[in-house]
């Protein structure tokens, strides 16, 4: 509880360009997403995911996948990891000839969203990922874990924190390196993502483990709070608080990058990420998309700064 | 830390109709006014701060003050808290006549806040409301204290916990029957709004806090939760998350009362406010001020409601 004992330091892991950009109903252009992460890499991200490896006919704004990527390897920024997520070994082999060095794969922690997703139990889909962190290892890739409805579910209500401890064990036994814990729909309190915490803890050792919270009910920076009182120090966002709720059009997605900064910038924990850069960015990429920045944070700096130059 | 030191359950005192509406530039009919702590009241809330007795020069939008109150109390609901902001002895006379049984005080923690907020220092600014307490407890009126500016100042940046305590002990010597700490700007994390009442819970019993934290960097939510690990109970908070920021316009104002009744039935802690009747509150006075609510549980719950109502 006491502030002595929370990290030092946090890792976050950028999910802008994919995860914030996904269901963007227009679509962005492979030039934007460059900038987008070149912005990052300036504002001091150091892990971007950058697109995802599925099917174009599913998720149309991450078609252009294959030119992206090696665009932006291309010109990597030192030391800055680029995962990219894949479904499966297709789309593991599309990343790898694309020169991906990091992908991500996925577990549902509810039955029915597994099954309404992607039409297969849990069990079935995580065994689907296990040719793909195999064929992953050999090439010397690294593989990310995420687990989606981790305290909620928008078909079946709660979900058990012991669903979550044997996915995420799950994904850590086939080897991935880190395993993020997604409140996909943003239901989540500090209490219940603390039970989930505890649960999971217990398999997988809390340094392993990432939090991934929507915003959409407003409770993300708090959950993040939550979190690194049980120890956790990575954290998922998007800047601009990008992404929007597929379940419920008009509410928030990704907890914004600048608010988990501003956070820790208070909380006196290492980011090493430039916040004004950062907002510069977001409201960049919100003009882009021709939308004010869903960021709190974004939108009290941009309002200081108009303030401050009109005096 | 752990859920089971949480209070069991907390007091929500409603601040849309003053603090939420006073720095709105369209004026507010009366009518609308009346309707609103109408229906605040219907959704369970039970203090309801109504209006304030200041210059209509200085607040055109409380320029109603005399009509609204005997209004509200003419068909008060049963067990609820009417309280109304009184700066000087003037304007404590006028919301006596007007019938008010609650007024409420402030101060600001910080020096530069006092001098260009109301022109003298934070001493004097206290000694100033002395008659106005006094007159208040021969009246048999009850008074609440507000201290402003507790963790950060928009002229002098970081405020010392202890000149929060100072004002906090001040009022409480007074007669203020409860003490409400407002981060007036916003700026502050759980590590300094623990600091700060860390200090203030030294001077003044814990049980006499609330925590009246704004939005406007998206970290409110967060500081109540903190605040609740703390043993504090009350909390201030604005339907609809009305009231921007006057320091930084565009940017969020009041924490959303939405938010923190999501917050605390994910607690498992009980408001007594039911939370739909609330978001229809929110929706309802948004649309009378002509925008979105700011709430993100409003956003998420209306649109949630609005995709189920398609399906």
């Amino acid at each position: 509880m006491a502030n002595s004992i929370l990290p030092a330091a946090v890792r976050i892991v950028e999910m802008g360009p994919r995860d914030g950009l996904q269901n963007e109903k227009q679509l962005v252009s492979t030039d934007t997403k460059l900038e987008l992460v070149r912005r990052l890499e300036r504002a001091g991200l150091k892990a971007i995911e950058t697109t995802s490896f599925v099917s174009p006919k599913w998720v149309p704004q991450m078609g252009d996948n294959a030119e992206l990527l090696p665009r932006v390897l291309a010109a990597a920024a030192p030391g800055v990891a680029y995962p990219v997520l894949t479904p499966n070994l297709k789309g593991f082999e599309a990343a790898l000839a694309a020169g991906a060095r990091e992908v991500a794969v996925f577990g549902a922690a509810s039955e029915s969203f597994s099954q309404k997703n992607i039409n297969c139990s849990i069990a079935k889909s995580l065994e689907r990922f296990r040719p793909v962190t195999e064929a992953a290892h050999a090439a010397g890739v690294r593989v990310r874990g995420y687990v989606s409805c981790v305290v909620g579910c928008p078909y079946e209500g709660a979900v058990a924190p012991q669903a979550v401890a044997d996915v995420a064990a799950t994904l850590l036994e086939m080897g991935c390196y880190e395993v993020s814990l997604g409140d996909t729909i943003g239901v989540g309190t500090p209490a219940g993502i603390r039970r989930m915490l505890e649960a999971v803890a217990k398999r997988v050792p809390v340094v392993k483990l990432a939090g991934h919270y929507h915003d959409t009910y407003g409770m993300a920076v708090a959950n993040v709070f939550a979190s690194l009182e049980m120890g956790v120090a990575v954290f998922d966002a998007s800047v601009g608080g990008l992404g929007g709720c597929p379940y419920a059009a008009g509410a928030s997605g990704n907890v914004a990058t600048e608010d988990v900064v501003w956070l820790m910038n208070g909380l006196g924990i290492d980011t090493g990420i430039d916040l004004e850069a950062l907002v510069d960015t977001a409201a960049w990429i919100s003009a882009q998309l021709g939308r004010e920045p869903a960021s709190r944070v974004a939108r009290a700096v941009l309002a200081k700064r108009a303030k401050t130059a009109c005096a």
